[in-house]
């Protein structure tokens, strides 16, 4: 079986952009006015992730809004509230008319420099309607870094409530308003190395050894810097990363071509390693180096010099450890 | 012949740190009044960097001031002018008295939110002491990046003097005022994949063509990410990142560990890569797993599989095209 971690429904109906904008111009709408049919939901897969798992011959794909849309920089607390909720419902019932293709993952309602406190009851809300992880953002400003690290006492309330209901995160940002950043060719992977090295200064997971982080797109710039990250901890008298983070921190394999793969591979434990393409997502275009698309990353994997065992850890064992609230 | 093109003054006297301090704290204080004699200068270095080109075997490095010391977002642009000075003075004196071992690379005295137009004078009156290239700082607010893209007409200015006098800029960064970023383990690395970015978005080569960019510490995240970059300069209908940047822009090699390294020779072209270690710079600890120091990039590319030339193109023939105001 081949599980892709890290999805986002990048294809949703024109409805769901329609209300949101009407949501951030009007400030009350209701929930009820957002009319999505099953049909509608059924046309915007068929033709995209659900043709797209066949071609390339994944199984399932924790599913989660799309990471550029959650804007948890535009409006107040209670507009990311109502977001999450209208975001999180549509991927529940996405996965409800597909339960073998797509397990759901769901957005937070985080709000600039309000406490990840207010993210609780929608994170027990989705863990009761079968939600099997989150998505957090480090970055709720949209491009600005205006929150505290996430190793922050800040963060807890939404750490002790993750680990009470087995639910892992992953840490990622948002879209830029920061005309400096390029959301998915900047802020993304700079927000994977950010967290990274917040995890390293500090040390979150004594306080939280159950805590499960995925950080996406391959860790950002980490693996291809891990001498750098390994030096710089031991410069500051933290433990070997294996025992600081590596207990706790996890990486995708979101990486666009067969050096990078190999490289992660090569120096990241393979139990670290969760299989994902975040297909329909950054780069959809087909690699004319290869004449394969660039996010097929299943291809990079299966041409890797990995064992058969090791593979299929990477595609199904360790998502299945990793996020234990999955249940096939 | 070893050129490492990436070396900062991190060792320099105690009197110059006590004289940044008395300047930003008093506002008024003389160039004259620091006072920092050749032994004292001969002292910093011999124990330091010199030892080290010693025993790791490289001939000359291109030394610039320390890089978290530029410090633009401190004081104004009359504070950033004075302190600019000062370090490149220094920096002088340096390669005066080691003519063999150091060649000078300038700190230019932006400030935030300040024309570059005002780093024209800093410049012409370094090359007119002979440096050989630039540090430009694409945040000079120091971590929150208020500055527009590397790509906007507002840096032309500098790029036009810079093609006059035959400068190349490393694009560095400096220290870090937000909580959130690291400045050796985030902001460096987060910079440097961010400047790749904003060109890749831009059309800056068009109307610079003899304009050189060298992007350090191995280009951040972009070697590892390379199909990710591919993929979306082709999405953004943009020629290929060969065509669209490598004419005009380079990578170093102050990436700590053999596959790292590995993976920068494999995806970038050769002539697009210069030798560096960035000592004594971010990481001063040995390897467990190697037993030598993390930032004794040599090593690296002594093992790498390049044949002869090749690595003698990157130890030393690239850096010649690319800094070639230099003369040996």
């Amino acid at each position: 079986m081949i599980v892709d971690c890290h999805g986002h429904y990048t294809t949703a109906p024109q409805a769901l952009w329609d209300w949101r904008k009407r949501q951030v111009a009007e400030k009350s709408i209701s929930e009820k006015q957002l009319k999505i049919s099953d049909d509608e939901i059924r046309d915007s897969l068929e033709s995209n992730q659900l043709r797209i798992q066949r071609e390339r011959g994944s199984d399932i794909t924790f599913f989660s809004p799309r990471a550029g849309s959650m804007e948890h920089h535009v409006g107040d607390a209670a507009v990311s509230a109502q977001w999450s909720r209208v975001q999180n419902d549509l991927i529940k019932r996405v996965c409800t008319l597909y339960p073998k293709n797509f397990a759901p993952v769901c957005m937070l309602p985080q709000s600039p420099g309000v406490s990840p406190a207010n993210c609780v009851e929608e994170l027990e809300r989705c863990a009761d309607m079968g939600f099997i992880g989150c998505n957090l953002n480090p970055d709720p400003s949209g491009g600005w870094w205006k929150e505290v690290p996430l190793t922050d006492k800040w963060w807890y309330p939404v750490y002790e409530k993750m680990v009470e209901l087995d639910m892992p995160a992953m840490v990622h940002v948002s879209s830029s308003c920061n005309p400096a950043f390029h959301f998915t060719g900047a802020h993304y992977i700079n927000a994977d190395t950010t967290a990274f090295m917040q995890l390293i200064q500090g040390d979150l997971f004594k306080d939280f050894p159950q805590l499960k982080l995925v950080i996406p797109h391959g860790g950002g710039a980490v693996p291809y810097h891990w001498g750098r990250y390994r030096g710089l901890a031991q410069d500051m008298k933290k433990p070997l990363l294996k025992d600081h983070l590596l207990k706790n921190v996890y990486f995708d394999t979101c990486v666009y071509h067969q050096p990078g793969i190999d490289l992660l591979l090569k120096v990241i434990p393979l139990e670290n390693i969760l299989f994902a393409s975040e297909m329909v997502g950054a780069v959809r275009g087909i690699d004319p180096e290869t004449g394969q698309y660039f996010d097929d990353t299943r291809r990079y994997i299966d041409s890797s010099k990995l064992s058969a065992a090791d593979k299929q850890r990477i595609f199904e064992g360790n998502a299945k450890k990793v996020y234990s609230r999955w249940r096939i």
